[in-house]
């Protein structure tokens, strides 16, 4: 995910980490060019599928965190909505249509640069299946919920505000914060 | 904001644009050291400052939509939050201290490559000034928002919906889709 910033882009010339001008924090600056490659979070964007009040996990093939579960989510690409990426990410990993709702979660991961937005979501069908970088996919009614092998803690915030509002009868939209701790 | 993508910035060799295996869109792919260099939006973390109902708004000192009035937002940094970002670009552009409350909108721009967040706040005192990229600041009532001069779109439809909501005496969470046309 991280990757040495050392050359630059556009020219290919060797990179300084410096302050720039009218800057107040290092950035990697082209020594030839002067162009400065600044480094952002990204958005993972997903959604929360539900069919008759299941919900869809995907086991992860891929790492980090292969052999666990998921919601389907993943990195936003240009061109894009967040409601597109959530989409998408469904269809790449559960092979799975849905209707989304409304954004129902937004959780800061700073430590890893990394902004996680969750939708509500109904699954169109119960054709899913395992896409690439999914060993398996399964639905899961609130009891059955594997929250010992969830692969990320947004993962599991969202579930549980999700089924706090659910059952409270009333969905609200969720924000948080995690700090640096073990594993993601 | 978008720059060619010609070296690799990990070896510095050139990059070639070609679908990766298992991928389904043409990446820049470093030719020597296979490195994919993703393409990702970046998000735009603001906020909406009102003291006793009237809104901060900055003039803006640089481009694009130099000399149009913004709410305070900027590019959020690796490292932070999106509440984090939201302040430091108002302790940036406005030399603004705020309290913040609950993210109010997200405005994805697809076409720019960028997803908009603004947060509710409130002002913490009115010892405001213009930051260096802005040329001034200024509280504006509802009847006197500069509705022509306003340098984005997103910034344009989150007003209408706060105010909005503030005349309902009930703020929600909204999300909007801009679509290419004149401007940003």
């Amino acid at each position: 995910m991280t990757h040495k910033m050392n050359y630059c882009n556009q020219c290919g010339s060797p990179l300084d980490l410096r302050v720039p001008e009218g800057d107040s924090v290092p950035r990697h600056v082209c020594q030839d060019c002067g162009m400065i490659h600044y480094l952002n979070p990204k958005l993972v964007v997903g959604c929360i599928p539900e069919w008759e009040g299941q919900i869809l996990l995907c086991r992860r093939a891929i790492e980090p965190r292969r052999g666990l579960w998921t919601l389907p989510a993943g990195f936003m690409e240009n061109g894009e909505t967040t409601a597109q990426g959530a989409m998408r990410e469904t269809l790449e990993e559960a092979c799975a249509r849905v209707e989304l709702g409304a954004l129902f979660s937004l959780v800061n991961v700073p430590h890893i640069n990394q902004v996680h937005l969750f939708y509500r979501s109904r699954l169109i069908d119960t054709r899913f299946a395992p896409g690439v970088e999914s060993l398996e996919t399964a639905l899961f009614a609130e009891p059955e919920i594997p929250w010992k092998e969830l692969a990320f803690r947004s993962v599991t915030l969202c579930l549980k505000a999700y089924f706090a509002d659910r059952a409270a009868g009333r969905f609200t939209f969720h924000e948080d914060d995690l700090l640096p701790q073990a594993g993601y």
